[in-house]
């Protein structure tokens, strides 16, 4: 046999389905990872991988993956590249199967409230195509332009809006999935069941490692009658967690809720004098009067000063702004941004401990944080960390002296690892912690029943046993 | 070897944790469904158990199922036997593991809003720890009272006001278990993850398949500051589903929501003159206040005339009476209620096929329905049928007949066969349809996973391979 592998499986699924030429495997080498972009910089980028798969529907998906599973050869899904965390990063022996050409709607269903749409459907579009009806999907990553259903799915995402609408998990109303050995399984049916454990989970979160979303349907929402926004500032972290605690507990859901520190409350607007809190509130019009008048009773009570509601406008318009990594790796800054959760009584200390475990790395611009995402039990913190060098072969380490500050603070004081950006290949040696030791080997036990070759996006989510 | 299984089990967890005489053994011969009880009425009970394990805590429980697993032993989980679908069947070569004996409250914890338990804690009890600190879990099963927190999650079930505060998967923060081959695993940790699959979703449903839960964390809520009821009447079930979407795709979450046709009305209320729709309203008072003028103002715009609300109030006084069976197998007459869902768009036709397939009986005495839980994209039907047969013979296949009806019609339309009650023995033949064979597959690859010896609950949920 001296026919290669892309061209064994370009004659199982036609010519134009496989690409091979070097710019289509360059540009899907790997997702926005900031520490791919660094290696590109420093020049030992990742390799392309052995061909690149665009898929023409759910038939070619089966096809690659019994082909893959017969042959043994990885495969790493591919949505829209905008993941953050190392999800995809290319090899040479690998299929990367790029889900952006499947990218159909499906249908739109206002009876029911759903829509449907293959994997590879831009985030903004697929919300545009429910807008048409006067629906919402609901799910506002900061990334919906430049990512996709399927991704959203694959990663346990979570939207800007999550506070009232919850996260992804909670949106999603089936998964059409292609698992290792080629089956198609659809997955989730009637607006709730009590029907043996809820496969969909199986996929929410597999990041690649299970099988291949292929299709989304989401439970979606009428487009709320009224908006109205409100701010405020808080002296201290600490006073607007208690804050956000108390509007939360009383029973009060604004979809947005996001509190920043000072450092990031200044760059937000330089009017703020203090810790910013913004609330977007949402749906009919009399809750929405009612949730803003108990916010500013709350306030008051618990002496929050108002802050410009202004500033919450400006963060509507410019809130899905995607910057380029390469443009701080040219003025030797390394950064990055990391998401994790806890409950309210250690939420402070993890603040607290992580920003100072930041701000002690040499050469620091940053570490600061914000919280985005409210629950009744406690709520998540959004850390940004920026260090310069003019060491460029020190940029890996010190990118992974960040992530280790934050990941150890918040194991430290019971916090969960990981809150909406996903494991990849960055967080996989803190899985244990996450999980524990039995939870991992639960997993693991999970990820060998389905694919028992281990093709599936080798590398991520699963430390290496 | 003479020694007997449980005598040897005996010499491993001690004397008292293990029982053997005849009244403990036929107390947990089975739960409460119907067709056990049929069985008992004609003298064709289910066989006792080997023995009964009462664990005096998790390590009990692990030693157990490790025992359980080497000697290829079948382990019954059993709660508090309310179970309604067949969850528990003894057979005379099985430990029948009661997980009433660990009953304790662990903690409760007023600033996460969370409280944890053992998962043998009676429901209500659980419901009054935590009532005493102003705090409530919100789960309400008609079986609060004679149900366990453990079995809450091992069936997926539902309570009364989940309409806004969700299902069991939407309460539980962290279950602990132990999984067949004795390791304890703790699921769930942060208040929201992204950390692969959400592994609590493999205890969520398993009906004792997969591993035995010890212990279950809820995410609790404040109790609200206002409850207030209102009531309806629609011409018929199809304007009352009507008036259900509206009012649910509009925004509004009121946590009861429960429309009867007009068998049931009656029954419930003499005044009924159509389909009652009854609705409790909780949370802060200037929302309950929107919402039950809200309600007011659509029912009017849609032609659904009030009912006396003290229909309402009486509802919340007799809702959690469980009858007992006897009573009614001594008169010749089979019942069950049976949960199905579906969209908004097929509740109207799987109401009208399955009623009608029910009155078809022979000695059919009522075949009705209410609905009780409402979601943005459908709502569930609990229908009741009851036929009365002067053949005791008959009974078996009178009461299969009922279940048949009720699956083929929600299976016709596109229904989910399984809404709140678990797949237990019942509706392990029609598992198939719900999940398809894909995901009937799925399901069997996670069983053989986890409990590759199959000791775990044999015969429940799978249909036999």
């Amino acid at each position: 046999m001296t026919r290669s592998m892309p061209e064994t499986l370009a004659r199982v699924l036609g010519e134009g389905t496989v690409l091979t030429d070097a710019a289509s495997l360059a540009a899907r080498r790997h997702d926005y990872w900031m520490l791919s972009h660094v290696r590109d910089h420093l020049g030992a980028s990742a390799p392309s991988p052995a061909c690149v798969v665009r898929p023409g529907g759910v038939e070619d998906v089966q096809a690659t993956l019994r082909f893959a599973s017969a042959a043994g050869v990885p495969v790493i899904p591919f949505g829209l590249g905008s993941g953050v965390v190392g999800g995809v990063v290319a090899r040479p022996d690998a299929i990367v199967l790029d889900m952006g050409s499947m990218n159909r709607t499906r249908f739109v269903d206002p009876v029911n409230l759903q829509a449907s749409f293959d994997a590879g459907k831009n985030g903004l579009e697929a919300e545009q195509a429910v807008a048409e009806e006067g629906l919402t999907i609901g799910h506002w990553p900061q990334s919906v332009g430049v990512s996709s259903v399927g991704g959203w799915v694959a990663t346990r995402a979570s939207g800007q809006f999550s506070t009232a609408y919850g996260n992804i998990e909670d949106i999603v109303h089936t998964i059409e999935a292609v698992l290792p050995n080629g089956e198609l399984v659809i997955l989730g049916k009637g607006p709730r069941a009590s029907a043996g454990p809820d496969l969909r989970h199986l996929m929410l979160g597999s990041e690649g490692t299970l099988g291949v979303i292929t299709g989304v349907t989401f439970s979606l929402r009428r487009a709320p009658e009224t908006r109205t926004v409100s701010a405020f500032q808080a002296g201290g972290m600490r006073a607007g967690f208690e804050f956000q605690r108390e509007i939360i507990q009383s029973g009060w859901r604004p979809p947005v809720v996001r509190q920043y520190d000072e450092r990031e409350s200044l760059r937000l607007d330089a009017r703020a004098t203090a810790c910013l809190i913004l609330m977007v509130h949402e749906g009919p019009a009399a809750v929405v009067a009612a949730e803003t008048a108990a916010v500013g009773e709350l306030a008051a009570k618990m002496n929050i000063p108002a802050a410009p509601p202004d500033i919450v406008d400006h963060w509507l318009e410019q809130r899905n702004h995607v910057p380029s990594w390469e443009m701080f790796l040219q003025r030797g800054i390394v950064l990055d941004t990391v998401e994790v959760s806890a409950g309210w009584g250690a939420i402070g200390a993890i603040y607290d401990d992580a920003t100072a475990a930041l701000k002690a790395i040499p050469g620091c611009l940053a570490g600061s944080a914000h919280s985005s995402h409210a629950y009744r039990g406690g709520l998540n913190l959004y850390f940004t960390f920026a260090v310069q060098t003019d060491e460029p072969g020190a940029m890996e380490a010190i990118y992974l002296d960040g992530w280790r500050g934050i990941m150890e603070a918040t194991d430290r004081h019971g916090g969960g690892l990981a809150h909406h950006h996903g494991i990849g290949r960055v967080r996989r040696a803190w899985l244990e912690r996450e999980l524990s030791a039995g939870g991992v080997a639960l997993l693991r036990r999970l990820k060998h029943a389905l694919d028992p070759a281990g093709i599936m996006n080798p590398g991520v989510l699963l430390p290496d046993a």
